[in-house]
């Protein structure tokens, strides 16, 4: 039989004696009580984009969906397995979130793909490749965009799906219910992974700014 | 306009002024030379499980899937928006991997959803009972089994939906080939949110145990 | 007549008081030897964007051009009045600089008329209008990416324009043969008039980023 | 890949430091509300004249347009590119400045070559030719008088070409209208590198005499 892994392990060890012993209570506390967690982040499967880790957060405090590049469908009740719409229908309709946070981030591997629609070893043909296709016309287009550079384009193409997922967020009929009366707020956000910067989107214009902190 | 969410933002704050500065330079490493994560975690969306806060993870060391549920569906390469399959395609063939890591945990609001049918808000007609179904039968018996607590039911199946995606994740011909041959492994997990333990499953019986750390 | 405008009076009293009195022996010296800069500088008339200001420069260290937008033409040597191309020849033939820097800013008026062509009160019959229509396909190819905000599209066409103009730089035969040799250094820089950020553009890739300071 | 000029780079940390930390606010609020100068300076690309620092200029009060020896053309809308002119439209047409300034200064290059018209390496032939013939029959007539001596000749031209300079503004239908009506005023400085002079402009007279300051 093959070991768990050890990093992992030792990585327990630390949370047992760090934070775990710290907020025994808490965790005891959210066990008997269940979540109520008032923020969900969709944010990507990326190792160095952890959105417990970027906005330093303890248990209890985000309910975290994470796919391949933090995309959103539309809203598409035909009877299959969404996974991304089902976390989104038990944050909103069950947990009852006031805020749906975008966090997408630089260099990121499934934009990467999308805009490198050949490249091997993941092409078109496969699950990465379909997945992304959600992006479609839109990376198609910024990806033929020869006056700016890959970087530049790259980038382009993670804010405009993060505005991208926020639009198909309001085609879930209780996400555009509730953000209209007050209920709920849709935020975009950008991890840059070289700074550690975070960049906030503006809800009016779309634009990506850092905040204050 | 609505403002960001406070708390992230002092959160953010947080990290900015305690892991990011502490890690600096490696953020700006993991910039430059791309994320090499050697252990995929599939988890649950969970506020109270956030696998780096458990594994005491730092950036670039997991690549982390979170849906409702940890759960995997089987390998249908059918031409469809498949998120889960593209994580694990992307972290298996892109990435290469040498572990991944199925956590469930106590508590889990997918699993009850899945145990509890026709419960409201969420019902069998909602994304929620679609993407629970992929566990269809099996929830259906362990539901139905009178001699077990509620409680009980509801670890029982926990455990046993790690054990069927795990079973699901071999249908992934690469995914078998590589396990096959030595290069990667599959791992269970169980988190219990009021205890703070980590139960490893022991892969030769299924069953799950504490580890000693 | 007309006064002499009082704000440049007493802003002249100040520098008579202040940087004049402690560096006559330079400017004494800069008039008996000539100017010998060895940087150019090709910065946009915006008042708020001064080459001087912003790289803390003292007598004779820059050699300045400022036209609307920061743009170079390419090499015409048609017999028309080129100042521009005159400025660049005086500073790479006759000075012999080792540096030319294409600074461009944000919130550019020029770029913004560029991607709004029939704009009030200047439209393209204007001056402005054939001036940046330098940048023609290119405005146009960016003003028509409905998938970027005006905002991104306005940095976007700022930092394309001076890649753009230093590519038309390197049509100046003494400057591509220069730069061949060694003797000639193009640089490009972006201003953010906001935060007051210098970003500076990788040769290599094109790219702008912040420099350590 | 060349590195960005660490001359620049220095003077850039010293601008941080010093003047955008103490202006701060004055940046961020230009670039909310967008420039508003009051003056045009019309002046030379000269290392040692630049117009911020002999008016000891914060950021937003000059719009700066700078070419060789700060030359006017007439006003000529024959559709060619015309950057002088686009600057001078730009300010008094969309920014409505109340004033434009031409300044020239000793010791200028380019009226030097006016006056030198086979010297090496610049010649009639090049662009710097072509754009001091702006200068035409007066640098001739100028240059031919033997009665002076090369310097006398220098200085004549420099005061001259402003004059010049200030009679083809004259030429621009906006610029003659708007005088008339005493909303714009123009004026002729002259710069001493040398002692630091500034010498102004009689609007009525064209003589230049040093103000009371």
């Amino acid at each position: 039989m093959h070991r768990f892994p050890e990093h992992l392990i030792q990585g327990y060890a630390n949370f047992l004696a760090g934070r775990f012993a710290r907020e025994q209570s808490r965790y005891s506390e959210l066990a008997a009580t269940g979540q109520s967690p008032t923020t969900m982040i969709i944010a990507c499967c990326d190792s160095r984009a952890a959105p417990e880790t970027i906005f330093d957060a303890g248990p209890g405090e985000l309910f975290v969906l994470r796919n391949v590049a933090n995309l959103v469908p539309t809203y598409q009740p035909d009877g299959g397995q969404h996974g991304t719409s089902a976390a989104i229908e038990f944050a909103v309709v069950s947990l009852e979130v006031s805020n749906i946070v975008v966090m997408g981030h630089g260099r990121c591997g499934g934009i990467h793909a999308a805009l490198s629609p050949n490249a091997k070893p993941l092409d078109a043909g496969d699950f990465i490749g379909k997945w992304m296709s959600m992006l479609g016309p839109v990376s198609a287009q910024v990806g033929q965009n020869a006056l700016m550079t890959p970087a530049e384009r790259q980038t382009a193409l993670e804010r405009i799906s993060i505005r991208n997922s926020i639009g198909n967020l309001r085609t879930f009929p209780y996400v555009a219910k509730l953000e209209t009366e007050g209920k709920l707020a849709l935020h975009g956000a950008w991890f840059d992974i070289s700074t550690g910067e975070l960049w906030v989107m503006n809800p009016d214009t779309g634009d990506f700014s850092r905040p204050d902190v």
